[in-house]
């Protein structure tokens, strides 16, 4: 783990970010030591420091960092934290307070290949997430809302979990954004209330635009998501999951997820396998 | 700064409490060696363990490792952070991942005698609290509204600002609690969708109870505050700190601000000169 441009284990105990979640992070996905998507993952960074007040990081310094990091890495995971460093006690921010890096590389999760060609099972959680527009969008450090998602059930079949706004429209998954495909038309829940602009979901936006696909962003009801057409998952890592059950609703996986899995997959750790198959 | 029972001034920089907030904390005040207002203290880290699923520390080797941090001192600050320790990626909670326990002392604040003679002046502020009964009253580690609120003023003079939930009602201070008097009844919002349940509110409230004080929880508009008799902030640390002006109403310190600092001050870090005066 490389902390401030050194390799270490541990930071101090005295750090915003452990005190308040003072801080920012991205996960990112790496392929032939090259980091991806990394001008829009640095684009949410620089959005999010701007959000928190935080000062921007030297952008050529932590690009320099990431390589550094991904080196001779084929395939794996790395995630970038952004802390507002160490500082007495009180929520005041101190003027040029000094900014924690933390570069930590990871090996890819090795999900299994029926996720992308049957698709995963998933299910809608209690736990809902707080409207927030000052926080909306940014991938802030205050998750306490994912944890308690995730802690609601144990069983190894469900995949993943929906998480609803305080109105119970659904937003988002835990750790991924969520599409629907109805009548060859796209749709995924806004972000600007609460819930994280993903990358990948950005991806695929602009992808549906490049390709004229008509996609809208609007509230999605849990009933609306079982009576799709295509249902998918996505995020920077796992590219694109189909989804094969919610509830009482059941897929198969369509054309359009496949279509779009394939156009977007490369930039995530997708396997070739499922890249292939998925065309 | 006793971590896990070693004094260290660093943490695993896989902990959970820095990815993602996910812990609580406590901020006791310290008098001759002893931390104040202890089993309340525990109370309410008991019932944030139970929402947040951590295993519950012992109680007998946290007040053990509390002492020894606070031996000796005369007036002083004690925070104990409690995290759910270090793990490997993702929200999922690990079936018996082990805790990380940090109490820390710090120098008790200096605050101006003026502030309990005369008072404060406070202002609204305009990052709102979220709505979220799952995380509201217990004391976690999503502090970013809290941190937001605080860097929306510079102004020395102003030394709390008052937050807001999302449908514009005063539920609390950024660190204290808020009660107003009006024609002898004190109100105090409530916390149960947003906030925290201080300590020293809880003290004011049961002391309220056995003087057979009228009190009321209920929410409260910025012009409720403004009509108010009285309006007075209170936390663990300052004990109680009369208001003297928010925004365009003025207030000299009232008699039952007065009476119930010198009730409850005395297990705070309230200056004897403020609690004679106070009385």
């Amino acid at each position: 783990v490389l902390i401030n441009g050194r390799y270490a284990d541990s930071i101090s105990v005295h750090d915003r970010g452990l005190h308040y979640g003072d801080g920012l992070f991205e996960t990112l996905a790496v392929k032939q030591g090259q980091p991806q998507l990394w001008d829009w993952h640095m684009e949410r960074l620089r959005a999010g420091c701007d959000r928190l007040r935080l000062a921007p990081v030297d952008p050529v310094l932590l690009r320099a960092e990431a390589e550094e990091v991904c080196a001779g890495k084929s395939r794996a995971v790395m995630k970038i934290v952004l802390t507002r460093g160490p500082a007495v006690r009180g929520y005041r921010i101190e003027a040029g307070s000094a900014a924690t890096r933390i570069l930590s590389l990871a090996e890819a999760a090795d999900y299994p290949l029926s996720y992308y060609r049957e698709g995963v099972a998933i299910r809608l959680c209690q736990t809902r997430l707080a409207c927030n527009p000052a926080l909306a969008g940014i991938k802030h450090l205050n998750r306490l809302e994912q944890v308690l998602a995730r802690a609601e059930w144990d069983d190894e079949e469900i995949v993943e979990g929906l998480m609803c706004d305080v109105d119970g429209r659904v937003i988002e998954g835990i750790m991924s954004n969520i599409f629907l495909v109805r009548q060859d038309r796209i749709a995924t829940p806004p972000v600007a209330a609460c819930g994280v602009a993903g990358i990948m979901r950005r991806r695929i936006m602009e992808w549906a635009r490049d390709d004229g696909l008509p996609l809208e962003e609007r509230a999605l009801s849990p009933r609306e998501i079982k009576e799709a057409d295509e249902v998918f998952l996505c995020n920077s890592l796992i590219g694109v999951w189909p989804v094969r059950r919610f509830e009482d609703a059941d897929w198969r996986p369509g054309p359009l997820t496949a279509r779009i899995g394939a156009a977007v997959g490369g930039c995530s750790l997708m396997p070739d396998a499922a890249l292939s198959g998925a065309a």
